[in-house]
C-alpha cells in the first residue's frame, strides 16, 4: 500500500471523473437551496436561513457573491447576522461586507458583537472608515473596542476579550452568584469566573462548580483557587496557544504589570491562532511568504513567491558553477552528466525530510544541547542508511546498464556522502536557526534543497575527476 | 529584510555562539533544580515539586531518565502523580512508565485518572500488560476503560470521556442543582450540562448560566437549549476538530445511533488532536510517513523515510532518461549542461510553492468546481509571471556570460514554460486527489518535485534541439 501511494497520486486522478465536492457540515445542496431562495422574496430566503446556524450561514456565504452577502445579512435578526460575520473567515473579507451596510444596521451589528471580534473586524479597515463606525456606536462599547486596538494583533492584549465575569474575594457565595447574574447579562456563555480583591487586582481564579457547592455564608476568599497560569498583554499569541495548549485549560486571563485583570482569552481564540499558525508553519518551509492569503489574488501571490524564487535562483547559479568547474570530467566522461542529477535530486529530498521533522519538533518543544546532539547523531545513522541503500542502487544501475564498475563505485560514495550531509543540513540549519533568534521554518526547504544540490553535484564530480580520469 | 532573510539563515549561524535554550514557561534553571533534588532524600524532592504544576512536570520529564521518572511519580500524592503521566506527550513513552511502577501504585494512578486518559495510556501497551492492569483496579473503572478501548482511537468514541453530567428534563431547578453538584463529585471541571429524557436519550444542552439564573420551580425542559451540534462515535477525529473549531464550541456531545448519550469531547482534547493532524501534514507533504515520531530512533526514521526515497529514485531515473536521450545536443552545446539543472530546480521550488498554499488551503476547506477553476488561473498567471520574471535573469546571463543571444531565448521559454507547468501541477493534483479521495497531502513536493525535473530537462533540451542546432 505504501509503496504504490504515490504512484496513484501521479496518475490515478486522470482515469477517474472528475467527483462531486463534500463537505461535513454543508453540502452542495444546502449552497443551492440558499442560492435559490435567493431568486425569491425576502420571506421565503427568511424561512431557509432560519434552518442553518450561523457558523454555517458563515460557510455559505464563501461561495456566494457580495451584493447576496449583503442581503442576507440585511435580513436576518441582529443577534444572528453579527455571529455570521464574526464566524466569517479574515480571508473573505468580513469588514468589507460591514462597511457597505447601511449606518445603522452597521451600528447594531458591531454594539453586538463581542469586543474582541468587533476589534478584529475594525481592525481590517483603514483608518477613516474605523474612525466613522466608532463614532456611530454607542460610546462605552467605542472606547473599550478603541482599547482594544491599541494592542498588537498577535498578542495577549489583541487576543483576549475585556467582557469577563469578576466577583470581589470579599464577597459571600449569595453576593457572588447575584454579581454573575448580572454581569453575565450580556454575555453568551462563562467558563470560568476571575476573583480581584479592591484594587482589582486578579487574585484568582473561581469555579462555578465550587461555587454552587458552597454554603451560603462562605466567602469567595475561601472558595478561590490562588495556583492559576495568566499572561501579559504584550505575550505573543503562539506562546498563548502552547500555554493553554499545555496547561490543558480552556481560559486564561491577561493582566498588565500591576496584575490588574485586563481581559481573558478563551481557547476557541487560540484554536483559530493555532490555525494560523500551522498555515505559515507550512507556507514558510515551502518558500512562501507567511502572508500570502490562501485563497489571495495572483499578484498577491508573485509578491509573496516571487523573491524566494529569485534568491533560489541566485542560489542555483552557485550550483551551476560547480558544473562549470568540472566542464573537463563531464566532457571525458559523458555519461554522468544524467547521474549528478539523481543524486543532487535525491540529496534535496532527503534534507526536506530531515527539515521537516525538525521544524516541526522544534515548533512543538525546545530542545536541549543534549537532545539536539542526539538529533544530529540520528540523522547522521538516517542518512548513512538511507544513503547507502540508495547508493547501492545507483551503483547497481551504472554496473548493468552502463558496464562501469569502477562508475558505480563513485556513484556509491558520492550517493551515500550527500544523502548524509543532505540529512545534517536539514536537521542541523533550523537547530542552529532556533538558537539565535531565527524562525526555523525559514531554512525552507528551497533554501536546503539548493545547497544540497551543490553539495550533489560537487561529490561525484569531485569523485569522478580524482578516481576515473 | 525579507530578501536579506535566506542568505542569514544559511551563514549567520555559524558565526555565532551556540546559545542557550529558552522555554517559556520551563527554563533550565527549573531542570536543574529538579535535577539537585534528585540527588537529595524524598522530603527535599518533595518541596521542590511542589513549586510545580503537573504539566510542567510533565515537561520536565521529557528531559528525565526513566529511573528519575520513577521515584517522582512515586513521591507525588496520587492525583498529582496521574495529573503528570496524563499530561506526558505520547512521545515520551507514559505507558512504558505506568507499567513499571508497582502494582499498588499503578492501580491508584489508573484509577484517578479521567476514563478517557486511562483508555490512551492503556490502549499503548501490549495486550497482556492492559489485561493485567485492568484486572487490579476497580471494576465499574475498568468496565468503562474496556468500553472506550473498544473504539479506533482516531474516532470521537476513541476521544470522548465517558465522565460527564447529565440532568432529566423533568428535573425542577433544584433538582437538577443537586444531582449536578453529587454528579460533579469525581469530575476535575465541568463545562456543558446535558439534558436527557427518560430513556437516556440526549435531548438538548443546559447552561449553567441559565440554570442559576432561573427560577426555583422552572423544569429543565423550559431552560434546555433543543438546537446544539453533537457526533456520532464513529466520525473520524479530524471532522470532530473541524466543527468544534466551525462552532466555536467548548465540548460536544458524542452519541450512538439512537441518539444515547456515550460521552463528550472537550477542546482540550482537541487541541491535542489538530497538533497531531498538523505534524501528519508537514511530514507528508514532505515525503515523510505520516507516523514518524519526530523524537523516535533512528530505525523508525529510516523505516518512514527511505521508501520515499526510492520511490523518488525511481522517477528521478526517468528525468535522467531525458537527459540521455538529449545526449547528441549535450556533446554540441555542452553549455546547456548547467543551464538545465537550473531550470529543473526552479520548476521545483516554483511547485513545491503552489503545493504548499493548494494543501493547506484544501485542508482549511473544500473548494468548489469555481474556486478550482479561480485556482488554477491564478496559478498559470503566478506561473507565467514568475517563469517570465526568472526566465529574463538567466537568459541575461546565457546573453552577456556566455555571449549566447539565442540561447537566452531558448532558456527564457524553457523557465518561462517549465515554471508555468509547475505551478499547475502543484495545484492542480492535490485538487484532484481530494476529489478522488486521496489524502492532498501525500502528492509530497518530493513526488511533484520529479515530475518537474522530467519536464525542465526536457523543455530546454528540446528547444535547443530545435532552435539551435
Amino acid at each position: 500500500m505504501y509503496l504504490h501511494c504515490p504512484f496513484l497520486c501521479l496518475f490515478a486522478p486522470f482515469f477517474v471523473p472528475w467527483a462531486c465536492m463534500q463537505s461535513f457540515e454543508i453540502d452542495k445542496s444546502d449552497l443551492l437551496r440558499v442560492k435559490a431562495a435567493l431568486e425569491g422574496d425576502d420571506a421565503t430566503l427568511q424561512e431557509v436561513l432560519q434552518q442553518y446556524h450561523s457558523s454555517e450561514i458563515a460557510i455559505i456565504f464563501e461561495k456566494l457573491e457580495p451584493e447576496e452577502r449583503e442581503r442576507i445579512i440585511n435580513i436576518l435578526p441582529t443577534d444572528e447576522a453579527s455571529s455570521v460575520i464574526s464566524e466569517m473567515d479574515e480571508e473573505h473579507h468580513p469588514a468589507e461586507l460591514l462597511v457597505n451596510l447601511t449606518p445603522e444596521k452597521r451600528s447594531e451589528i458591531v454594539e453586538e458583537l463581542d469586543y474582541d471580534d468587533a476589534t478584529d473586524l475594525i481592525s481590517q479597515l483603514d483608518e477613516e472608515d474605523q474612525k466613522e463606525i466608532l463614532d456611530d456606536i454607542d460610546q462605552e462599547d467605542a472606547t473599550n473596542i478603541r482599547a482594544l486596538l491599541s494592542y498588537d494583533e498577535d498578542t495577549a492584549g489583541g487576543l483576549m476579550n475585556t467582557e469577563l465575569i469578576k466577583v470581589n474575594i470579599n464577597h459571600t457565595k449569595n453576593e457572588a452568584l447575584e454579581e454573575i447574574i448580572s454581569q453575565s447579562e450580556e454575555m453568551e456563555e462563562f467558563y470560568t469566573l476571575y476573583a480581584v480583591n479592591d484594587d482589582d487586582e486578579l487574585v484568582g481564579i473561581l469555579s462555578i462548580k465550587d461555587l454552587i457547592k458552597a454554603k451560603k455564608q462562605v466567602r469567595v476568599e475561601e472558595l478561590v483557587n490562588k495556583d492559576f497560569v495568566y499572561v501579559k498583554a504584550d505575550l505573543d499569541q503562539e506562546e498563548v496557544a502552547k500555554l493553554i495548549s499545555q496547561y490543558n485549560i480552556t481560559s486564561i486571563p491577561v493582566v498588565n504589570d500591576g496584575m490588574k485583570l485586563l481581559g481573558r482569552i478563551t481557547v476557541d481564540d487560540i484554536i483559530d491562532v493555532m490555525e494560523e499558525e500551522n498555515t505559515e508553519d507550512i507556507l514558510k518551509i515551502s518558500g512562501v511568504s507567511e502572508d500570502e492569503e490562501l485563497a489571495g489574488g495572483w499578484r498577491d501571490a508573485v509578491k509573496s513567491r516571487l523573491p524566494w524564487l529569485v534568491i533560489n535562483l541566485a542560489t542555483a547559479f552557485l550550483a551551476a558553477s560547480v558544473i562549470r568547474a568540472y566542464d573537463d570530467t563531464l566532457d571525458k566522461l559523458p555519461i554522468i552528466k544524467a547521474y549528478i542529477t539523481i543524486i543532487a535530486g535525491m540529496g534535496g529530498n532527503a534534507a526536506t525530510q530531515a527539515l521537516a521533522v525538525t521544524v516541526r519538533r522544534i515548533s512543538l518543544s525546545n530542545l536541549n544541547d543534549k537532545q539536539a546532539y542526539v538529533t544530529v547523531t540520528k540523522e547522521f545513522l538516517v542518512g548513512l542508511t538511507n544513503g547507502a541503500v540508495n547508493g547501492i542502487i545507483v551503483s547497481m544501475v551504472a554496473v548493468w546498464y552502463d558496464a562501469n564498475p569502477l562508475l558505480g563505485l563513485v556513484l556509491f560514495f558520492a550517493m551515500t556522502g550527500n544523502v548524509i550531509v543532505a540529512a545534517l543540513t536539514g536537521a542541523t540549519v533550523p537547530m542552529l536557526l532556533k538558537r539565535v533568534g531565527i524562525d526555523p521554518a525559514v531554512a525552507s526547504s528551497i533554501i536546503i534543497t539548493t545547497f544540497t544540490d551543490c553539495i550533489g553535484f560537487l561529490l561525484p564530480l569531485w569523485l569522478a575527476t580524482k578516481l576515473l580520469l
